[in-house]
């Protein structure tokens, strides 16, 4: 996290550790390539500021963090997200059951069209977690 | 969490126990007598299902819940959510920061103003819960 | 309904008659001098495309209309869209029970709390029509 | 409906009937079968809860409920809601000019995107249901 | 934009002219071809009403109502529509960069995902419309 | 805008001077105090990247960033946000008929109660701003 008295926030180094960590090296430069292509200055703003600052302010691991990003996911339809970070949990220790659940709570809240349809997406993403790890 | 056997589902009585858990008794009764108002139905709706079925599931506890409630509250910008799972996340276990941080995360994903005016609501009921406490 | 073989659009007087019916004169008269105050241009937008055409339509009559805004008000959560519809919906037909219920049936798709808020919003409009009705 | 004095809510083998009724055996046998994969609570509460108790209550008809529905798909912009519900529409009685009534009158509510984009759909599912009619 | 002083709005022809300087002949006709399958009065509503008044006003021109446009289009999250305004944005003399700039702006306002999302695809018409107009 | 070579983004300093720019000292102090109370850190965000980074890069000006925020915020129906802008809008220069005509062609985007709510906010806030400078 920076530091207060500084003019400027984030950590570009920080933010692609975090990344690694939650999806993989292999995720992270795909996506990273992704956001460059779009804009260089929206690749550095995600990594620096949603990743290296956000992302890696303390009081929340990055397991509890990846559910509210699958609680906000749910709420709002974003299907890509809820593939993302699915995975993020996964990788940071949530199991299979919590990332399910966290769409069954979502049930009464966001809609039950809303909560089924990220559980169908997510149940692909575990399954093929479980491939991997299998190996 | 009801029978996979039984053509039922919900659990009435435990319901009004995880509301007071959450909320103490004054507010579950002032929701109650609000929903009951609405429809008689609907009471027992939200007691029985959202309540005494949803909440009640093992997996994720109370506090982790009011987490994710808060997140979808931020997202959908829902400021009496806001207010309710805040109360419920502080009698829950959560700490004041952990209800801050949940808004803090959300910021990149709800958009900064969603994120910031959750926050104001919060900081209130955070100081009214800390008076109360007080006492 | 607009004529197909017209380059045009829209029927002002058709739409002042539509809103008498589903919202009395009074009503429809605060409504369209809020609307000329913000932009005359809206007034005429509102008045004779919204209401005289689109509500003028054939096949769907004023009460199933305003069950369907009511449906509508709950998934985006506009209470201002609430009050009005719930007027509308009285005015045209439909009885109390048919409007809580097109919330009770909401709360599966947008949520318990957009479906529950609408329904105390609704609750207080339905029984100022019923003190109305009854002098 | 459940019974008001009854700790539970719901009726699994009602859902059922509701379900098949509204989309027919096939569709119904493979939507429980997604919910189930996902979990199997989740197709317990949504056969027995959303099915057979909401869908299943008194006051307004399959046909006034999938109206109800379409709407709500339409302002929350759900593709697969709209394909699910004008099937549903059309097997419980409305007529596919009523399906399309539905979204012309959401245009001034949700958008003229979201409406146009839902009868693009709804389109395709009443040209299908023309042809296996017709058969 | 209509006179004052008529019971009716729109103007049909002049709707098809903008569309026509916005998108092209070739999108112009494919769009108006999927609105009049969908029905052929929402077609007249959209030429009319949408292109042939609203667009038509003076105060803004027609690359600053295509900004907006892509702004509410990240907002909702509309991916047609940001494919859709970006090419009007583009054909109205709007620079790549202040199609991509506008998503930026956007990323604290609508959510990181929601801009970047969009940013993929406005940069895939870009590429498209620089190769045809290099022809 | 920040240095692509260097690891943080943002610039606090010049985030408060844009903010100056925009809505005055008096709103500034007021906003930046409110955030501060919610959470020190997040008004370092917000002024630092929201402010200093994004608003402050260049391609579109301040009067377009802030009809673009009008945009965002009568499609996300957020209120204060059509407040704020309102505000900015006419700080950087636009007139009171293009912050009007910006919702007006948000009708047909976000629906017709999301503008016209927006329009009645705005018009009180050009009438003050009208009376300010009157003065």
């Amino acid at each position: 996290m920076s530091d207060p008295h500084k003019n400027v926030v984030g950590d570009y180094q920080h933010g692609i550790e975090v990344m690694n960590r939650l999806w993989g090296k292999g995720v992270t430069e795909q996506l990273r390539s992704i956001w460059k292509k779009a804009s260089p200055d929206v690749e550095r703003y995600i990594t620096a500021f949603a990743m290296g600052e956000i992302w890696s302010r303390p009081v929340l691991d990055l397991k509890t963090r990846s559910l509210l990003c699958l609680a906000a996911a749910v709420a709002l339809e974003r299907e890509d997200q809820v593939r993302l970070h699915t995975q993020g949990a996964l990788q940071s220790g949530a199991t299979p059951a919590e990332v399910i659940e966290t769409m069954i709570h979502l049930m009464i809240y966001a809609g039950f069209p809303a909560a089924w349809q990220a559980m169908v997406i997510a149940s692909k993403v575990i399954s093929e977690h479980e491939v991997t790890k299998g190996k």
